[in-house]
């Protein structure tokens, strides 16, 4: 057990330095590495399998509600990025310009795409002419840029991976469902897939998307308390529309402009899920999303049988799971604490003694519970066991949250609890600007996470100003 | 069925304009649209769907070989091109540098990829140290540019989508072996898939890619007679292994450099099946990648059942085929022209007799042939005639091939042909750069497609200088 042992102790613990842990486990789980390009990260095979996992399973349940996928340029023109005001406001500052194109100076320069509202608007504008267009529901795959000064594995890089909706609908209601549809898709992804139940809601005037009428948020909580934005959803309005130009000829035959919507997640799902499951001995990965669902490791497998019964098991399993069977030469216990470090969820064990009692053994990877198998039904307890270690972790999540969200009905007991327990903080609010940046100012960072679809009414009073309150604020420092 | 051929009538005939022609399918059949960015096209979901397709089905049998999707930043730093001289030579024209990010003028410019040797190549310097590291079976979906003059859709534009496989191997055999096997994947892929049976080849020293040693290609020819570079192999020995210093720990403990191969196929793929199976109706796609293999258009939809009737055959047939039941209010010969315009493999009628007689009518887009068959074996009916259209468009395009392929023995006759025959010229070549120069000039743009695998013998001399011969070249104009 001694490379076991070693193996681990590569990995900073969690208590001592969070973040070191953080990029630790990036790195010896084999998820990524770094490029000489600043800000920009590599997805290496086992990091770009979890992405390909989420981008299988979400796509189905965007095409499940008639979404199409499409492809638009990865560059903006200056001139049309500019054409929505609060639009080109929020981005222009963190943008990548392309200047030279085959050796010569461009007329204009061209950004790199930080997002695709524009493009989807000049578009638009092209296919939609009557309500029988509507709705246009389009997705896009791909990858964008914004210009970070401090990035963070997942995180926060310049280049990231996400998909963008954008969606064009003949009604005000129709969109702004829209909107609520789609944070809700996100929503039960989270739980249902990650294995995170989290936060939704509204974002304040102040943390809303430039451009959007509203933004809606999913504000999930890694283990440490701290928050991550999760995946937004953007109601439009006409706005755009009306900055591009795109109407439609209506029921009634008049000339209207359509509402729109963009929604988002990104491969920072990849961080959420490395910071709110993982532990001391590196990531563990919910079974929807896991590259290898399931390790087999044989023990003593150098006697005679052994390799044959595990190799038979993962023809067996693997037509129904993403099984990885680890014949390879390291010891047992290096490979024990290798698909630990992997966060691979359920290992199974197989040795001589259980090939003559007809059974195995099977590890979870959150409680590290054995249980002892028979091989007559191994499918079906393989399947229970990563049935409970999605539940395990979505119970975990949901104790972390509730222990690390805490109430303050005023100003001192907001800054006292901003001090010493990390976490969120619930808290009333009276709906100014000026509060929220007090809140940001005094406590150094924390900010309005959103107001959430069940508000509690706490008190009559924001809890930093004393005036009458309007909502109640989750409020977090965010990654 | 007067709006049948108004529809048709909106595509220019093959024969009067192929070019034009060309444009109006991919615009009518809604594969595509031009955008604000020069050079780059909008791929609209039904054109994106066939890439979806694509992908889906290539990137099986890449993963059924052990090769691992993996993402790399789309920047390249000028230095990190500049690393591999050949290589830089070869992109450096063609690149679009980004020289501001986030309002800085940028210390060293970057490069939106072209093509992502290097990026691996320094990757792989990290991950390679001892030959149990080997091989490294790399593959990358994603977009790159190449600052292009003259744009045609799918076929040549400023930024593509494509796959790039990217490989090291412990020895020049296996990475030999490696470029050969993905030649086979992406030949089988053309016939199989794409119902495209296609030249393959390797190509001369003139035509190779940017700093590999060996290029093969596979070339299609286009139902005019002219070539689609459809797919290149390129075995680069260890040429950027020693540029990038990578090494390995060999079996004997010596230090080695690692034997590379690169090969990629793009959205051109689309162009070509375009290109290749199309007719004056519009689009024929081949079925393996068809978003919609089978319409079923109910006649006489307002009489009672049949919608019924159609809808429960769409609900039977979508468990084993991609399948749009068309229920609009549009008439029945609109959408016969416009699922022929999409070029839908196989329309499946219903109507009111069809019902009484428990049958419906199939129909084969390629040939137009009827077929009146039984409800109670439509679904082997569909697949059988699925199939029947994935061979007549082999057949087809082989004959194509056949007939558009010409042997020349001297010069002479080689310039007639060029002059007066569409498609590719068989001829002896001595080997020599300048006769493939004098080619080109001569004839206005042929160019060495590639020395296929199996070479025939025409003659002793080369058909161009009379010298003695060293191989047979297929000769071709190209898109």
């Amino acid at each position: 057990m001694a490379k076991e042992k070693k193996l681990v102790e590569q990995i900073t613990s969690m208590d001592v330095d969070f973040a070191q842990w953080y990029t630790d486990v990036c790195k010896k789980a084999e998820l990524m590495d770094y490029s000489s390009v600043k800000g920009c990260m590599i997805f290496r095979p086992y990091g770009y399998a979890i992405w390909e996992n989420i981008q299988k399973n979400l796509d189905a349940r965007f095409k499940e509600l008639g979404h199409e996928n499409v492809y638009m340029p990865m560059f903006i023109p200056e001139s049309l990025l500019q054409r929505e005001k609060d639009h080109v406001e929020g981005f222009a500052p963190e943008c990548a310009w392309v200047t030279i194109g085959g050796q010569n100076k461009l007329a204009e320069k061209l950004c790199v795409r930080p997002t695709s509202e524009t493009l989807f608007c000049e578009h638009f504008k092209n296919v939609i002419h009557s309500y029988r267009d509507l709705p246009k529901l389009y997705n896009q795959w791909c990858s964008v840029v914004r210009w970070e000064k401090t990035t963070r594995p997942f995180l926060r890089t310049s280049e990231f991976l996400w998909q963008e909706g954008h969606t064009m609908h003949e009604t005000a209601e129709e969109a702004r469902n829209e909107t609520l549809t789609m944070l809700k898709v996100y929503e039960d992804f989270y739980r249902d897939a990650l294995a995170i139940p989290a936060i939704t809601g509204r974002k304040t005037e102040k943390e809303k998307f430039a451009g959007a009428e509203e933004t809606y948020t999913i504000e999930p909580m890694m283990h440490n308390g701290v928050a991550l934005q999760g995946g937004t959803t953007h109601y439009f309005g006409d706005g755009f529309a009306k900055a591009f130009d795109i109407t439609f000829a209506g029921r009634d035959n008049t000339v209207r402009y359509p509402h729109q919507t963009s929604w988002g997640v990104s491969t920072r799902m990849i961080g959420a899920i490395i910071m709110t499951h993982g532990d001391d001995n590196g990531l563990i990965l919910p079974p929807a999303v896991a590259p290898i669902q399931l390790a087999i490791i044989p023990v003593a497998q150098h006697k005679e049988g052994v390799l044959e019964k595990a190799d038979e098991l993962r023809r067996q399993l693997a037509k129904k799971f993403r099984v990885k069977l680890d014949d390879s030469d390291q010891s047992t216990g290096w490979k024990f604490s290798q698909y630990e470090m992997k966060g691979v969820p359920v290992r199974l064990e197989i040795g001589p003694k259980d090939i003559e009692n007809n059974s195995c053994v099977l590890v979870s990877r959150v409680t590290r519970e054995k249980k002892f198998v028979s091989l007559d039904n191994v499918i079906e307890e393989v399947e229970a066991m990563l049935n409970q270690v999605h539940n395990e972790l979505c119970e975990r999540v949901t104790k972390n949250l509730e222990e690390k969200t805490h109430v303050a009905l005023n100003f001192e007991e907001f800054v006292e609890i901003a001090e010493n327990k990390p976490g969120y903080i619930k808290a009333m609010w009276c709906g100014e600007v000026e509060c929220e940046d007090k809140i940001k100012d005094v406590t150094g960072g924390i900010k309005s996470r959103c107001i959430p679809f069940n508000e509690e009414k706490l008190s009559d009073v924001c809890a930093c100003c004393g005036k009458p309150a309007k909502h109640m604020v989750v409020w977090g420092r965010q990654y």
